[in-house]
């Protein structure tokens, strides 16, 4: 058995375990972490400090020494977000339904923790003990592999939390496991029955490059291309502002608008305030034929409308319909978040019906799809998955459920047959 | 574009519309489905006699022409099972929760159809009229692939369906569509970008390959290793019964036991009785050293452990302790459905805490587990997934929910900065 085999049969006893362990103990053990990183606060950032040191030597750009950077302040937001992870309701050991299905013999649908969950993130290490809280916060092992250059500090983290666990319960051992290279990476990918589900934290290409390298379920989105529709029964100051919102506010974002659909009825009127609100924050735009005939714009290319610009780029298009606007959304779109801005709740009502997105908007900007803004509190990710979880997941997206059957002797036989016994199937819950 | 690829977008751009119809539209089509049914009866027995009897002119084995053959008492029963689902309560369209983000800005998380299921099952046509109906009711659109013998019962079966459904509403155009050839089948697995989920109904070998060969995610088990666990606290009558009717009330099916686990501490009392027992039915045993110094039973090897039988065959070891039981049970098994026989509570619920399988039965057969059983209406499958849906799977394992997000003009800009409004995160349901 290879190492990266040890460490993925290890997490799955350790999940194994896990699942014995009740919320209250959790919530000790995630505590004992936020401890733990106050007392080695100064081994951590010194751990840090000595991998900014070998960064800025190798010629790392700036934005990424940012990335890197785990100071104090950084040390501090990690603090309070376990302190909050810690005051989350639980998500397992809920009980979802129970049903009597004949006299003492009762069924119950419990939700419990996936098992193992392996993880791998760029540069920043806050990423490490967020991920880590999370799966000891829903009872999952979990396998983390960070970017080497955070190396040093991912270990002086990751050792952190493993002492404070382990203190708190032996039965934590090996739940929260480092892997170092991304070769090892690359071979838990193969470990498909000993790892439940991968998460991976990083670039579209990452997510990509991963969702066709694995037979485990992947949770995350490997495109963001949002599209707002502008029908012609729209509010048109309202669209301007949700729309240069959706684009300008925070444009390097997954949520972040790419293609503006406008109604042909109203191109004309729209297309000269929208390119004035844009031309503010020097967005290039980019059109079809019908929408250079209103504005200046550069011809859009058919490769534009499926691309995630993450830029102050946008793509814009005149539609003949509401039903062309939702086939063009469906056709170029990544099933992320797109919105439609009308006053016609039944134009609004077929949009979100038939637009097959996570997150369908009325008259609001793409920008809310966050677990954040959602209200869900701790995210793991965003979901363009078709199955277990869509849009910004929270914790629940962590859990899955057993079903567990309580009977005093109960077989089968007495219920075929001539003289079967009959099912009550009463919904106790 | 090839025809699969053109049936995959069809079906794609049918799932979208699908989205859009309600309830009681979808439950009218079920019942047209059965009145047409009925009005082709004796095309349908027609069709189904001409594959009779070509099959049995190629040879085809009695068991298999029994499976194949859908006459007029089969199409009774596929009517009853078709009227009992319209019964059923709607799995889509239901508000999970309701929440105020802000004055005037309400997300909704709302179930909804996943979009495209491929099925692929085995000679009997009734599977067919089962799943279409299930996708129908749920509002997926759905390509099916039946057994070759099956040919022109399965198109009658699917002309009658489409015939019935279009003429309730035009949007059902394309919801159900039938693939011919296993090669059909085998490109239809490549189309993940259409795909949504794919259900084998069929041996574990079919549901082997085809995880093995498709990035879509699948619904199914493709084995059933299923153990009981006799502890040392257990009424030792109760333990005989129950294992008794874990074999061999119906040996053949998943849910089955395969292998008996005994503590040490009761082997001597209670192994005789169970052989006593299983050898009125004429079980095979197969026995580890400790087992044969007390019973006669043939040598295990190690492969059995692992083996799924489906016959009576018997694999039996003595264990030290529950610990061994459920790592035995943890290592070997194959996460389906596991049993203990004990009077302790708290050995049952570490056995049901730690037993990582779909359904953990206590004082009962393993053969309860199963949609019928548990009364979740009419059964999807049998999932060993850690994700999205386990165990006996009902139609809520054909939905997912997405977010719907309405405003008036809220944008996020207006929630950063120094004079951040806040979010209010209220549930309203």
């Amino acid at each position: 058995m290879d190492d990266v085999r040890k460490a993925a049969v290890a997490s799955k006893e350790a999940s194994y375990r896990l699942q014995s362990i009740p919320g209250n103990i959790r919530n000790k053990a995630l505590e004992a972490i936020a401890d733990m990183l106050s007392l080695r606060r100064r081994i951590i950032v010194s751990a840090n400090e000595k991998d900014l040191a070998e960064a800025n030597m190798s010629g790392l750009s700036q934005v990424l020494l940012k990335r890197l950077k785990y100071d104090d302040a950084k040390i501090d937001e990690s603090l309070d977000s376990i302190w909050s992870l810690v005051k989350q309701e639980d998500v397992v050991g809920k009980v979802i339904s129970r049903t009597e299905l004949d006299a003492g013999l009762v069924l119950e649908k419990v939700t419990c923790p996936i098992g193992v969950i392996g993880v791998v993130f760029e540069s920043r290490p806050e990423a490490l003990v967020q991920i880590s809280s999370l799966c000891i916060k829903s009872g999952n092992a979990v396998l983390l592999k960070g970017g080497s250059e955070a190396k040093n500090t991912n270990e002086a983290l990751a050792a952190a939390i493993n002492d404070a666990i382990v203190r708190i319960d032996e039965r934590f051992t090996n739940a929260v496991q480092l892997l170092s290279t991304r070769e090892e990476f690359q071979r838990l990918l193969q470990q498909d029955d000993k790892v439940d589900l991968i998460i991976p934290r990083g670039s579209n290409q990452l997510v990509r490059s991963i969702q066709n390298s694995t037979r485990i379920p992947v949770l995350g989105h490997a495109a963001g291309v949002c599209h707002t529709y502008v029908d012609n029964d729209a509010d048109m100051d309202m669209a301007v502002r949700v729309c240069y919102d959706a684009k300008v506010q925070y444009p390097a974002v997954c949520n972040a608008m790419e293609t503006l659909l406008v109604h042909e009825g109203i191109a004309g009127d729209i297309l000269p305030k929208m390119a004035e609100a844009f031309s503010k924050a020097k967005v290039v735009l980019r059109g079809d034929a019908a929408v250079r005939r209103v504005i200046k714009a550069d011809a859009v290319v058919d490769d534009d409308w499926s691309t995630e610009y993450n830029d102050l780029i946008l793509s814009i298009k005149v539609v003949e319909s509401i039903e062309e606007a939702i086939e063009h959304i469906n056709t170029y779109g990544s099933h992320h978040t797109d919105a439609i801005i009308t006053s016609d709740p039944s134009k609004a009502k077929l949009f979100q019906d038939q637009v097959d997105s996570a997150s369908v908007m009325w008259n609001c900007s793409t920008r809310f799809a966050d677990g954040y803004r959602y209200g869900l509190g701790a995210e793991v990710g965003i979901s363009t998955n078709k199955t277990h979880a869509r849009g910004p997941v929270g914790l629940e997206g962590l859990a899955i459920y057993k079903y567990r059957l309580n009977g005093s002797g109960h077989i089968v036989a007495d219920y075929v047959g001539p003289n079967a016994k009959k099912y009550t199937h009463r919904k106790l819950r």
